[in-house]
């Protein structure tokens, strides 16, 4: 038995030994934040057990953000989670271990952001806005298939699930409006999507293959977009402050080492591609998602059904010789099923706000209203038939201020 | 007369006393990167003289980058210039000065770039690539004289001047292509833009008229673009790749304090703007800038015909609620005038690659060869019929690697 006594740590559960996904805390018990892993409904913060850990390992550890961490890279996280295995499951606490009731710490944003790329890499979500935006024309556009689709993001507004969502101001211009019209947004909507948080060395031009070297792990994104803004300024250069006003990436970050019993083949994109986002082994994952807005469970997306892998989005990001840098950021882009209820965005679930989605409580939606909160959660297959969980990311949509 | 017995060093020469711009050098004769101050062809480090600078001061420009010289703010920002002033004009060197030429010192990037936006503010430039690619419609689409479009670009490939520009390898697809095919780029081109490098405390919805405030000055760039790669990746979500692999920017800020008699109203935009894009007194600026295609001057971009001022940029850019942080990078988009000899794009000189641009040694050109420099530099209005300078921002094309 482990001295963690936790039931939510047990094998059984999406948060036991299984799953040991990294934060960053904040506590009157701690001399400021630390670097945590999470088990059960515990943080356990590394600083005060840096002592158990070889020399190299406590100076990661000991910090107050995971960007040493990650500069490390994967043969030093591979023996910081073994390490990590060993104290958890372990008897006896080691010397100093204060374990700490998740709602009795702040969830920091657990590292710095380099930069942030958002992908397109569902079909169902990119031929759903093809239909509705493009009626006459087919659903996906040529180029899709052949990339995986992308833009950069603001780095500098991505924060930790929690932090509150203020509507944004904008510009938009409906087709009846002679002139666009300024105000806070009508259309708000999520993106519901998976991130990948990178690692190790400076490099470049890195090859599909070698992707799982410099993903350090997988955190749930919810890209927050004004449909409204989005639609009037995104032709010819793509969204900008439709996006840029926030971005949730969840408190925990779950080790790419977990997921192993969860790689899934991608489905086939029905055409040959070049020969730099051809896998081996291809690095779909079968993360299940759920969606809940004001608590209702809204939608079930399934990531097992993006088009495109995290190694070859990797693998086409650097393929032009940009860098990467320990702390860039990717997401997959929103995640659709090809179901009505696997939709990742309210846009969708109600196609465009012509079809209301009903809360439990009666409550009818289209876009999201002041007050409004959505968590995003996921699970996935883990080892000797236990479930891998993924942290929340939510956020509360508060009034946009007087412009 | 001063103690800086350098020629280019007088008032009348675009790197005299009213200019003096910031950067970062590498020198056998120092201990680590300094920040310095350009004064004509030499480069003066602040780190030996911090003993004449105040307490605030000397913490500031001891430093190895300018990030806190950013972070410090206008103020500050004042202060500093200010004593810079008496100490460059004095009839005696400060103690310990030591004044290293241009040619002996490394430029490091002077500052940590945060998020980097890339407008597109040139109305010519819009006309003109409106004109070539979308030949049946009106040239400049509807949103462009009502917000100032813009993007994200990769901040982890804004790179100092000089460092070489390695031809990225891409998809491209051709109109008579049935499949993209991948390889070097064949439509390698600049763009000549000007960069505006921010600071003070992190802040959002930045009034148009405090601007000011949060400009720390103003440095030109050059926005490497893979024509190719763009046209076949950028629908629906804009330049990726084809602007990912490298951004050039000058190695020396120039002060925006020392724009003063620069600044100029925009030509009218034709149709009213929102209020927050209504500037009491507007910040155009009026730099005339040069392109040099292997020693040919190919082009002279007019700065002031730009349609958008960077207060305008800087408000659009954080009216949605989306932070400013030090260290963010705005850039204008390509500068181009309304005369031929005034675009700032290969693209626009030689139209889509059909007008060879023809070089003073006679070789002919349309998009960029390996092995080519290209060099932008500039000027602008400084007090008492001085001349300000800004430094150049160059690079030179190295063969794409094997794929």
């Amino acid at each position: 038995m482990s001295w963690i006594e936790d039931p939510a740590f047990g094998a059984d559960q999406p948060f036991g030994p299984q799953t040991l996904p990294y934060g960053v805390v904040e506590s009157p018990e701690l001399d400021g934040p630390a670097v945590a892993v999470r088990v059960g409904d515990h943080a356990l913060p590394l600083r005060p057990i840096a002592g158990s850990f070889s020399d190299r390992l406590a100076d990661l550890v000991g910090a107050d953000s995971l960007d040493a961490v990650l500069a490390a890279g994967r043969p030093v996280w591979s023996e910081l989670r073994a390490r990590l295995t060993e104290l958890v499951t372990a008897g006896s606490a080691p010397r100093g271990a204060k374990l700490l009731p998740l709602g009795e710490v702040t969830n920091r944003l657990p590292f710095t952001v380099a930069d942030y790329v958002d992908f397109y890499s569902s079909r169902h979500h990119a031929e759903n806005v093809g239909r509705m935006f493009r009626p006459d024309g087919d659903p996906l556009l040529p180029n899709w298939t052949h990339l995986p689709i992308g833009y950069h993001g603001r780095a500098g507004t991505v924060v930790v699930s929690g932090t509150d969502v203020v509507r944004p101001n904008g510009q938009r211009k409906g087709p009846k409006d002679p002139a666009p019209v300024f105000g806070p947004s009508i259309r708000l909507d999520i993106e519901a999507e998976v991130g990948f948080v990178c690692g190790g060395p400076v490099t470049s031009r890195v090859s599909v293959n070698k992707a799982p070297e410099h993903i350090f792990g997988v955190a749930l994104v919810n890209d927050w977009s004004a449909r409204d803004l989005q639609a009037w300024e995104y032709v010819p250069l793509g969204p900008f402050l439709a996006k840029s006003f926030l971005t949730s990436v969840a408190a925990w970050i779950t080790p790419l080492d977990a997921l192993s019993q969860a790689r899934v083949a991608p489905p086939a994109m029905g055409n040959e591609l070049q020969d730099y986002l051809v896998e081996d082994r291809p690095l779909g994952l079968d993360l299940r998602m759920e969606v809940r807005w004001n608590d209702t469970l809204v939608s079930r997306p399934p990531f097992a059904s993006m088009a495109w892998t995290c190694a070859q989005q990797l693998a086409h990001m650097t393929v032009n010789g940009a860098t990467l840098r320990p702390g860039d950021l990717f997401a997959s882009g929103t995640v659709s099923g090809p179901e009505k209820n696997e939709r990742g965005s309210f846009l969708e679930l109600s196609w465009g706000g012509k079809e209301p989605v009903v809360l439990d409580d009666g409550a009818e939606r289209t876009f999201l209203e002041d007050g409004d909160t959505v968590v995003i959660t996921a699970t996935a297959p883990g080892p000797d038939g236990s479930v891998v969980g993924f942290a929340e990311v939510s956020g509360t949509v508060l009034p946009a201020p007087v412009a």
